[in-house]
């Protein structure tokens, strides 16, 4: 009985094609990630055309970098978020704000119109911690300071990005700002995150024992698998990623005196699942409307604005952590991953800019993602256990 | 940035509910697959309408179930297999021989059609490899004699299904048939079991060392979820379900010495995607089409016929394994599941019955899959582990 034979090909070819570029990759000492990447960009429809990113294939991406936010998270303590507060704050603000006047002034030389110079500047912004956060997991630093200081800005930075695209969606198709209602989103982004991390931590720390008496079952797994698909889905309706959310899960599980067995347990699912993420982000570049000299020129300046700017930002929120480890954590913001890409088709779909300016912005994403991880690796490199 | 928050939604639903509706049905002690298509039943389009089942949906499921028979495949030696081949095959021929005799007779004491009256039948013939394995794994009982002949009868049944279906859409389309391409239809799958089976397995064994040596790396999973997939969509296309590629897969995986430790792999995996599948099986049948009498009274007849027939083929198939061990593998082959549901849906999409007998079909499906499980958790009483 032949049914569903097409999506289990796509999957098995995203499946392989994720493991051969992720071994690729290590052979040359590149972290896995960025194999993964570039296989998808090759399979995907820009090359080869062996898979098509559809909606069954997002969603498993989708939960694939759920569960790896998940697992980033149950290697993460509230309380040690709590402590780094103050420079993750300013590592979140200065790396938006740089990026975004810089992305600004740049688009505004290509085309003088404001609304839409804003626009693309917002898909300057935004820093996937799904790539950082398996860069930082793979070199088994999660627990560094600066690592630290990465996550808390992350999740702060993706609040940030949430107000931004609100701002400059409303200058675009209004010309105007309610700075009321943007004021209450904000509220109510960091109240979710507060009060889901607060209350969370609390609640799991006295009812962990609970969690401890069927002993070989799999019912704790069962239970935080349904707590970290409910926040993430909570998340999205606070306008926040579903990652968010599926972090704050992470940090939540973390608390509870079976967090080694989940990490143990949450490691095969991360193994099936988070390539999908990695494959599709790689396969969403569209190769060809780059081949010209004008949007190579618009790529390569987009790409090293995008990278000084980030670096900049975060540079300058973390110098508390001295030089090097703010060097650190300005190349963890370097990311743009997938949260470039949404602005990016965000904008597309509204008209903002053309079929160009997307492929020059979801390149630039892509480029970030792959040229931060091996500076990220090179820069841990020494204080890393040495994680596959 | 909200995107993707709808299914996130679904997911999160259908994932709680499995887990009440399983623990619910472990409380007044019934298999928690009973529990959980229930459970898709409740939450479904017919009563409270929280989830509908779409492709992503569908495909997850898919992959649920996929990954459920390459866990029992990783229970099961190959060898074991080819000891109860004589037995496994008695029961898969007369479980297949006697559902359709009679249910062609009862189809055509209702509509005197002949080619649907076959078309109604083969609704009758293919048992769930998924419920039966999920109910004996759970009871801890894979390694019986009993369960092996249920196993290599299950594969060889869906081979002997597929067939008869080919005979019935050649009946209903053409009125006519071609021995020919049947017989090379049959050759062809039993030749991709017994190839893959007997090659997978002895090059696993001489490969198994290879795949020893990254001690604590995520590799040989990743290695045998590759095979899973790629065997699963190669059983499509020689005509098979995706879950007879899945089960040799695991079969063959069982042979390295990693066994143990993919087990363990394997479970976390199981315990996130599984539920997909059994909740997305009882969302699928609507009871707005049954609530009328003659239609329960199609479904009350469909139903016991359903049950009786293959218990009897099972019955008569197995009687060497003496009365007990022949009740085991005949309860063992009643459930339908998901595969009465394709065969019915094929049946409507090709125009053959109208929704009224669709929804008999599929409910009764359904309820040969909720009475099965516990009957056989019965007779397996005191020989089993006590699993969760």
């Amino acid at each position: 009985m032949e049914h569903g034979s097409a999506i289990l090909l796509q999957i098995f070819l995203i499946f392989v094609a994720a493991q051969l570029g992720g071994a690729l990759a290590r052979l040359v000492r590149l972290p896995a990630v960025v194999g993964e990447i570039v296989a998808g960009c090759l399979i995907g429809p820009s090359l080869l055309g062996w898979i098509a990113p559809n909606e069954p294939l997002e969603d498993l991406s989708q939960i694939g970098v759920v569960l790896l936010l998940f697992a980033v998270g149950l290697e993460t303590r509230f309380d040690d978020l709590k402590r780094v507060a103050g420079s993750a704050t300013a590592v979140a603000v200065l790396g938006v704000l740089i990026p975004f006047a810089c992305g600004t002034l740049w688009a505004h030389s290509i085309d003088p119109d404001w609304p839409r110079s804003l626009f693309i500047a917002a898909a300057f912004v935004a820093t996937s911690a799904g790539i950082t956060a398996r860069v930082l997991k793979q070199l088994g630093v999660l627990q560094h300071v600066e690592s630290r200081v990465i996550l808390g800005a992350a999740v702060l930075d993706d609040i940030l990005a949430m107000l931004l695209l609100g701002v400059v969606t409303g200058v675009q198709s209004a010309g105007a700002l309610r700075a009321g209602s943007l004021i209450a989103v904000l509220a109510e982004a960091i109240g979710f995150v507060l009060v889901v991390g607060l209350v969370g931590t609390r609640v799991m720390r006295r009812a962990s024992s609970w969690l401890d008496r069927p002993s070989d079952s799999s019912l704790p797994l069962a239970l935080v698998l349904a707590l970290c698909l409910g926040l993430a889905w909570l998340a999205t309706q606070f306008g926040l990623a579903a990652i968010i959310g599926a972090f704050l899960a992470g940090m939540i599980a973390s608390e509870s005196r079976q967090r080694e067995r989940l990490e143990e347990q949450t490691r095969p699912l991360l193994t099936l699942l988070t390539p999908f993420f990695f494959v599709l982000t790689g396969a969403k570049v569209e190769l060809v409307q780059l081949a010209n000299r004008e949007s190579l020129e618009w790529l390569l300046t987009a790409t090293v604005l995008a990278l000084l700017t980030k670096l900049a930002g975060g540079w300058l929120g973390a110098l508390k952590l001295g030089p090097r480890g703010a060097l650190r954590v300005g190349v963890g913001m370097v990311p743009r991953g997938e949260v470039g890409v949404v602005v990016a088709a965000l904008g597309l779909a509204a008209g903002v800019f053309d079929q160009r300016m997307y492929a020059v912005l979801v390149a630039m994403s892509l480029l970030t993602s792959i040229i931060a991880p091996p500076i990220l690796a090179l820069l841990f490199a020494g204080r890393a256990r040495n994680a596959p």
